[in-house]
């Protein structure tokens, strides 16, 4: 339970809110409009919530700067409440602490370099030559390989391995589960044994600063050189990220993506859950990809599109819509060569 | 090697069959029809295996109330020989005995509670204020996290993770890797520096009892409130389920399924495999989707939908049909014009 | 760093390639033809990358048997120089070595059997009567389950699971978060109560030797019986094969792709990203699916398919592009409509 309190005033100043009403009211913590309750701070931005912004019990409302006709609560107005309410959630409820120090069950290697602010729980492992950085902290179960690197403030969860050489930025979240730095899928094909044979994948797997990382997903390292996810890039749960791919920095990939080798994505990119995307394709800044897509091709920055092969938006929804009518479009064909037969059989008698 | 042995009698007498033959048979397993040998029971549930069913070598079958035509195995008629099958196969194949205690390498916070008839495997850890129920089993490296519940006769098979404040009912059977209670994915976008600021996700996920997830699946915790997967679900691998999301009783989600957040799923709903369906989206009782499918909007209760986006399975069956043949289509349409324009033009002759 | 060394002759030796240039020379390592520098080995396969091999700094390149037009560089001529390159990588990059032990933290039951030359790392656990081959490496956090077997130079890496009864072959490399024998997903419907009765999974899961895994993918243990997968068939991450399935030998799985139940594939079969395949279905040898589609009914060996439902490869390709065009079509239909309705007005025009 949050133990943090702060007035309204206070919150306003730290959230750069003009403030409208009672700013000597203390605060306890965030909710939704309608699950709000006095002493809670709430949030509204979008106008559907309108009457469940006249009716919320929530001391104060987080709303935009033109927002009109207040009641009892008090209001502060901001650019974006949304974005407001998520720093103020952060104040009230921050993150757990962690005892710094290497719990006693914990294997940490003579040779690894752990920061004397960082926690290492029990039944985590680091390494030959690894180091951890000030204030990470590895939840039990981690492995952190050979040689391999975590940022400072990076938290890894449960059971998060990063392989032998792989580098994890600061301020990185990696949920539990997530694996940085497995074999990239390549092989070549000898044909006269015949055998898949492998090629050696000796790049690593590298995570800017400010990457999360959803649960059980995984980031393969390069067959050379490096695989990357850019700074203040977040990932869902489940993700596949193939080996030599270069995600961009801010880029949104949801849950159960799948990323083919070499795959270039550039910043701010947008993919929605269980889109996948081929070898050797580049997306451009920006460009979003509606759930399920499948990629096969370059696309230009700022692109909208959907669909396996995807196609642009609009058109996809007109050719799903028309997909659905395929039975009464092939009816209408029909009709249509009828009428066009009796037509022709008139024209033809004499 | 099952050491469970009943005759048949006494199995006629636990799955309340009719008994039709030599009762006094004893049974020492389960087997297929084509694989029984003697001494074992089997099950005929489909009359497509009506020449398995004459030939098996299984001293016992079970077979419908309705069937005719017995031959040398005693016959036990039930009301659904499948079901009758599962429990049979329950009862000569127990699950794995554990016994109970804390092994000497896990590691158990001073604060948390262990049930004395609990087990806790070497490497399994449990976090400060945590609570194991009766009979229930913790592999190794599985870790409950703060305040965390697992209920009574639960099993958490190697490296799951229930993470902080969790809950999971009685005869729960969580499968190697499945991850309760990482965060939700969500973020407000600052636009200015820029960055995707987290939205702390203070909820957790509950699971009901008689829960059944599969290796690998993820269950996120609720940004606030609960995640709920309800009693009885049956989960299959690497399924994502959103924070937020509802679950309802008995349902049934299949491999590699994707719930994104504040997902509502009645009860009895049946999700193929690779389903996905997108956020705030209602999905009625007893509901079934196609493998692959994605549901964009609401569903009735008992709705069968398929495609992606989703109609009805009816519709889809013949939709996909003309779809293989839309290069016919456009033929038949080439055609049609270039007649239209023949007529057209002797029209146009005087 | 590799501090393996090979002049080109030698080099020229080990794989069977016809020298042309200097032998002399020295190589320490492998890159692409415009990474590499003086003192590495290349390969030039793709016409497409003529210009490169003019440009290269390699100090030798694996060239096919027939190029022509060789500047500085030593080229190696092969059947395969893609082949040859991994044979080379393998060479100048030997995997992590490993000493031989049962570390102190590691936890090895008192009946399990652990070869001499066999590493079991700190934090592995390996459970009653399983197995462990000479060579085999587990990593920390590994769990090897009840009389399972880990064949000889197999490698599992950091939390990978076998489950009880698995076997696991000689030279397989199975990535982190593998689980290999997790429950199938079967169940029988008890109306009445209501309740899914599960069926117990007492089969086991079994791979062949030269299998690769790819991270957080699953295996599910057989009803009963036995799921298995081939002789080096190589499968990427997050893939969930069910229970009972039979994988041949040398096929590739890519990531994401979903196998249900007592499916059946058979050898060099090709399964692109996200492909998902229905229970009960056969797949002929040598067969290819395209990313994304979906497999409903058994396919012919050497078959090519794409889209879900899976139609051949040459008419998807139609069909989807007729998609995109869907709109267009619509508006066609719709033009000859009138046209045809203009000349029926003419006609019954006296």
């Amino acid at each position: 339970v949050s133990v943090v309190t702060r007035t309204v005033a206070e919150l306003a100043k730290a959230l750069g809110a003009e403030l409208e009403g009672d700013g000597s009211l203390v605060i306890t913590g965030v909710a939704g409009l309608e699950e709000a309750q006095p002493g809670q701070l709430s949030f509204y931005g979008n106008p559907k919530y309108k009457a469940a912004l006249g009716a919320t019990k929530a001391s104060a409302v987080l709303v935009p700067r033109d927002a009109t006709g207040r009641g009892q609560a008090t209001w502060l107005r901001v650019g974006s409440p949304h974005l407001a309410y998520a720093r103020a959630s952060q104040l009230f409820s921050p993150p757990r602490a962690h005892a710094p120090g290497i719990a006693a069950g914990a294997h940490v290697h003579a040779t690894a370099q752990v920061d004397d602010t960082a926690t290492v729980m029990v039944g985590a492992t680091v390494d030959e030559g690894a180091s951890i950085g000030p204030r990470a902290v590895l939840y039990p179960g981690v492995y952190v390989g050979q040689l391999a690197r975590v940022g400072a403030d990076s938290v890894l969860k449960a059971n998060v391995v990063v392989a032998d050489g792989c580098l994890v930025g600061a301020r990185c979240l990696l949920h539990p589960g997530v694996v940085i730095g497995a074999d990239g899928f390549g092989f070549a094909l000898d044909l006269e044994k015949p055998e898949h044979v492998k090629i050696p994948q000796v790049g690593i797997a590298r995570l800017e600063d400010d990457v999360e990382i959803g649960a059980a997903s995984c980031v393969d390292r390069a067959t050379t050189g490096e695989t990357v996810i850019g700074r203040g890039t977040k990932i869902d749960n489940l993700v596949q990220v193939g080996h030599n791919c270069t995600v961009g920095a801010m880029s949104i990939l949801c849950a159960q993506v799948g990323l083919a080798g070499t795959t270039e994505l550039g910043m701010g990119v947008m993919l929605g859950g269980q889109v996948g995307i081929a070898g050797h394709v580049r997306i451009g800044d920006m460009a979003k990809v509606i759930a399920q897509s499948g990629i096969m091709r370059d696309l230009d920055a700022g692109a909208i599109v959907g669909g396996s092969p995807a196609i642009p938006q609009r058109e996809w929804m007109r050719s799903t819509a028309l997909f659905a009518r395929l039975p009464e479009l092939q009816h209408e064909l029909t009709q249509l060569k009828k009428r066009l037969e009796a037509l022709e059989k008139k024209d033809q008698t004499p």
